[in-house]
């Protein structure tokens, strides 16, 4: 079977959540399933979602971990060194053609953001194997990322409870 | 905790795997999770991430599982009365207090068809217990519905490869 590019991008809440989704969904059709994320810090939010992950035989590594909002001590150059360790990584995934399901979690923020360069993330895009389907979730997919993938949804924000002072509360964002 | 009703709608892919994502982190902080279906026929497709789900204690219910497009014998009053029963069986969760998260998969599709009224659904959304976390998934969420509800996500379909003719895949469509 064809691996097919993913795209989840917007402003809306249930990119991160859709492909957990589809990872679940993958797991139950005994497919082979690798969660890899970017700027996020489960030392600080507890993400719910990776123990069960874990549990279900999914693979979870993360990058880029500490963002500099939270920690003004790092750099930019720091935060770009870890996510190319991480490109790094899912080249070598590649190689050992080890996932038929590879989720890159928030890797279109490492590249809005700039601390990936557009061809490094388009690198990732084409050397992928060819049964491997690949999901990129974040705000901001370029266009030339969205003109890669096969599929690409554009997740709106209609209403967002946030915008009316709403935080973030446990077991529904973390 | 002040539960908010959340709509994933829109013709992208996206909606039904946001809601399984939220009911993993849901589980992952040990809150309680129904997930009800509409015009999903398991049978059918056998969705595997039922059968996830299920293990990782999600009470699971399905109503109008046969969809006239592969049922031909079946009515149009026939799917309506399992959806009323649907509603039935979710107003008797609310007076059991049973979930801290709800999800009623593909309940915007038994409106935009005609087998559920307006008010009728805007009856459940009103008669929600206070910290019941509510998700409403489908296309064509109405506008009384989205003017009900907290998080509206519209997912639009920037690509998507039934578009090209790429048929549903086993593990990633269902």
């Amino acid at each position: 079977m064809k691996g097919l590019i993913h795209i989840y991008t917007g402003d809306g809440k249930g990119k991160t959540t859709a492909a957990i989704g589809l990872a679940i969904r993958a797991r139950g059709q005994n497919l082979r399933v690798g969660y890899i994320y970017f700027h996020k810090e489960p030392e600080r939010w507890g993400y719910a979602e990776h123990g069960i992950l874990t549990k279900l035989g999914v693979d979870i590594f993360g990058f880029a971990k500490k963002h500099p909002h939270f920690h003004k001590d790092i750099t930019a150059d720091e935060i770009r060194h870890e996510c190319l360790e991480g490109l790094g990584v899912i080249k070598g995934l590649y190689r050992e053609n080890k996932y038929d399901l590879l989720i890159l979690d928030e890797i279109n923020i490492s590249l809005r953001d700039g601390f990936l360069k557009e061809d490094e993330v388009l690198d990732i895009l084409e050397a992928k194997p060819e049964n491997l389907e690949l999901v990129l979730t974040g705000r901001g997919a370029s266009q030339k990322i969205i003109e890669k993938a096969d599929l690409v949804s554009d997740i709106q924000a209609i209403k967002h409870p946030y915008d009316v002072g709403i935080q973030r509360r446990k077991g529904i964002e973390y």
